[in-house]
């Protein structure tokens, strides 16, 4: 039934062909995501919402954008991607997320938070400048509701003077339960006594902004959304909409329904093991260290359980913030309880690491402050693809001053870098991946800028390696070429900021490779050339290069851009050998 | 009378003397501005706030953050600064921003919009996580007030449980009249019928986000405002507020309450002649594209005149957007109207570009969308000090994939850059700095990724710079080692990103200096280093090293780090002669 809809026969269905429709999509979501691995609950909440935008607008001329893009896959299955839906998240295969490239009913690509009601101003603005006549469609949750961006936007709607609707999928939830005033407000409105306070002008924030208030519906009845978006079809040709629809995240899967946050995301198991998650650890140890320091505060951006803190936040609801999806928000409140004398943690998974770039630099950074990010999902991370890679943070963080770069190779060192973090009193980054696989049996005091050395040999090269995944490529090509009697040392750049000069300057072996898990442009690699770049010395750099890496296997992915044991022994057996 | 001021004396003092305190700070503020530069407008209009701040408030057990820092010069006079006030701006002198290195009654370094409320709710949470007990005081001015930063504070006020004082000092203005629906509010606040309407819980927007809100009072009315405070600092023991004040920025001086957008910042003429401004010949060329280019669309975020982009907006109002200060949004704003066939352009200053790292990343590059980032101000921008120099861009702007990054020489191949982007169907960036001194001799067609060699010489050695100032210096160089019998190339390297390979590789000198405005980490000269890795060469890198660089003139702090023609030439004819 979904592998050949088109979008005129959704059209002509009826109410109750629609109702199937959405169990349909709903059941293949189901067994897709089991398989595949995904975002469940938020799909499946957003089911009948999706087939009423299908049904009632003329896509792909109206143009839908859907804020992060966890609730596109029945967007996906009516858009003629139901046939290949189960490739979704595969290497090759459909991505979890919009992706323009894949359907000309995606107009705009999501990933991170917030930035769905900019799109629609921006893509509204451009039909009016360029004479065209669509609707402009963005669907944002109340948890992306907190990000400022949705303010600076709001705020600018009258000032572009154009039109959009606005549909506030409302569950309660982003990741974790949303916090905050605005969803306070929120809740506020979906009470029955509220109706006059909606319809005073002055009294509704939204109308405030220049936009009609339409709510509170609930967005899982089919039938009553389709009345409201086709009276709001109308009303779009001459004013911008906001339609307020709660959501039961999960809807219609009891499991995810009772467990909406630990259904949000869905893994599945790949072939290899992982021994421990460095959130675990991560949260753990913080939480140990706080129970001998007051001084040591938490603060996340709507993500405290997927970081490993639930137990921290739980003993110590006093020095813990979860701020929302409000990352720039978050590095300030670290920022300014460290000049009070607080030790803040600010835990975040590196690629939305990347909204806090100007807050870290100015605010943490060119004040000098005892703020530690801890930065999580660091190198590739697989399925989720291109805006959620985190290969970019050793490049946008080592030109900035006063900050320490510390990278450890596995769990174990993890947990020291936390104790030493613990007494040190500057800006400091950790990044790690999610996963840790091995615990290596070498593990040193942690002492501020100096290396580790893993293998020592007398031979003409030398890996210099960093994080666990390129530690272990460095090891298992020195393992093999050994077994050829090739000798190289094995350098574990504990830190990638500062370099441990000392040692740099101590190696006399001629070949340095560097590995890492990051693009080249400004990471370990690259500080490294520069470092040498007076001294003649030849080196290669295996490392990410210029390109947006799609989704896929975290090895499959790393192998295909030459960053695998293969590639390293290839290379020092052809060309220093 | 100000030199020898002490808070004691302050708070001793009756209204009369506080007025008179008022005018002669006022009176030192002009004079001072005058000979050095510096924000006049915005801080001539908050005089009569800060007395009443130091007079109602105990300072510095008290803290006050003042937003982007242009309304601190007041408080700097009260604070045992103004001995040293005609300083201000200078190299060594006090700097022009809050600086918590120079006084104890700077708590917060501020310089980029928006970040006070933050600030404040993070030294307020410390306050009650230590159990002490002060206030906490944000003063931020209605043009910051768009930026969403303060939307993520205010929604997490509650969430925080903690007690804070904003002050909303509204004059209309952030550099230009402010824009946006949040003005339109706050200006439908400050009509008289707006009584009912602010005493109402429900319609007040700022109450709804746990504030009591006071206002709207006359900030320049130093006996009401006294009153007020100390009103507030009674309710302060028990809640939030928000004092809603309305000033006439430029009070007090005649001709800038007339010309408040032109008399922000003042400018003292430098010894340098200035030939031209790159802002100038940014909108000539623009405006005049555009004319021929229906696509062509502008978008500043609160910056248009000084980025010279008022013609443009005149002319093309209907494509011409000025969010305010919102440089997320603003970026997002130009990614989707490109995805709708526009074509725009975001200028906007080097530092505050890093606002928009994560949209320049996900949603201009990652999209692959022709919009062109026009980055004006790049380099060392001279006395505004650490929080202005545009001394990152290349660095954080080089390892973005699917972007190209174009530097010019001068203004006029800025001039046909500009024409050269408009046929260029990709994300672009163009850097540059404010003041333009010369224009070269050689001037060649712009093809993308190609380098210009100013200078060919049979010699070892060859000097590769990027952007006016370098190729200043590098040309510089070059006649005197000219002089000297000592005969170097010297490369314009018009692309930093792509490098231009097939230049590169056929450098037959052995060695290579590399000359930039910017940081080396990521920028130019490690870009070159990276790329010769693997070839044992020797590179010398001239570029700014790991800190924050302070205030001071652009040709001092930049001879100070090793940008100068003697450094250049002193190591060429030491080390490669």
């Amino acid at each position: 039934m979904l592998e050949n809809i088109s979008g005129e026969q959704i059209k002509n269905m009826t109410l109750p062909q629609l109702s199937a429709l959405c169990e349909t999509a709903r059941q293949k979501i189901i067994s897709t995501v089991f398989k595949n691995g995904g975002h469940l609950s938020s799909n499946l909440g957003s089911v009948e919402l999706t087939v009423a935008l299908h049904y009632v607008f003329d896509l792909p001329e109206d143009k839908i954008i859907f804020d992060v893009g966890h609730q596109c896959y029945t967007h996906k299955l009516l858009s003629g991607r139901a046939g290949n839906f189960d490739t979704i998240r595969k290497k090759n295969g459909l991505s979890g997320f919009p992706k323009r490239e894949e359907s000309e009913y995606d107009c705009y690509n999501t990933g991170h938070a917030g930035t769905s009601v900019s799109a629609a101003l921006g893509i509204a603005k451009a039909r009016d400048v360029e004479g065209k006549d669509f609707n402009v469609i963005a669907v944002i949750g109340d948890g992306s509701f907190n990000n400022g961006l949705v303010y600076e936007a709001f705020n600018s709607l009258r000032l572009l003077n154009t039109r959009i609707l606005v549909i506030l999928n409302d569950n309660g939830m982003s990741i974790a339960p949303t916090v905050g005033s605005m969803h306070e407000y929120l809740e506020l409105l979906s009470r029955d006594d509220a109706q006059k306070l909606k319809r005073d002008k002055h009294a509704n924030i939204f109308e405030r902004f220049g936009f009609k208030y339409k709510g509170v519906y609930d967005g899982n009845d089919l039938g009553q959304i389709i009345g409201q978006l086709k009276e709001i079809k109308e009303m779009l040709k001459t004013q911008s909409v906001i339609l307020h629809v709660v959501t039961k995240k999960g809807k219609g899967y009891e499991f995810c329904e009772e467990n909406p946050e630990a259904t949000h995301g869905i893994s599945v198991s790949s072939s290899d093991s992982v021994a421990n998650e460095y959130s675990e650890v991560f949260g753990n140890t913080l939480t140990s260290l706080a129970e001998k320091d007051g001084k040591i505060v938490a603060v996340t951006a709507a993500m405290t359980s997927s970081l490993g803190l639930e137990t921290f936040f739980e003993k110590f609801p006093e020095r813990s913030v979860d701020v929302g999806i409000c990352e720039e928000h978050a590095a300030i409140l670290c920022a300014s309880m460290a000049t009070e004398g607080l030790k803040p943690y600010y835990a975040v998974y590196s690629t939305f690491l990347q909204r806090s770039f100007d807050e870290i630099l100015i605010d943490i950074c060119s004040q000098n402050l005892p703020v530690t990010l801890c930065i999580d999902r660091a190198g590739i991370s697989g399925s989720d693809g291109e805006t959620h890679q985190g290969v970019f943070d050793l490049s946008f963080l080592s030109p900035v001053p006063n900050l320490t770069i510390a990278v450890p190779k596995d769990v174990k060192e993890f947990e020291a870098m936390l104790k030493f973090s613990a007494g040190f009193n500057a800006p400091l980054a950790i990044r790690y991946p999610r996963e840790g696989k091995r615990i290596f049996k070498r593990q040193s005091e942690i002492v501020y800028g100096k290396w580790e050395k893993l293998a020592e040999a007398d031979g003409d090269a030398v890996i210099i390696a960093c994080g666990e995944r390129a530690v272990t490529l460095a090891l298992v090509s020195e393992q093999i070429l050994r077994e050829e009697n090739i000798n190289v040392s094995v350098i574990n750049a504990r830190f990638v900021k500062p370099l441990d000069d000392e040692m740099l300057s101590r190696l006399k072996e001629k070949y340095i490779v560097t590995v890492e898990d990051n693009v080249l442009a400004g990471g370990l690699g690259s500080l490294i050339n520069s470092y040498f770049a007076g001294g003649g010395k030849v080196i290669r750099n295996f490392a990410y290069g210029d390109e947006f890496i799609p989704h896929g296997g975290v090895a499959e992915l790393m192998a295909e851009r030459g960053l695998s044991y293969e590639a390293i022994t290839e290379y020092i057996k052809n060309e220093i050998r």
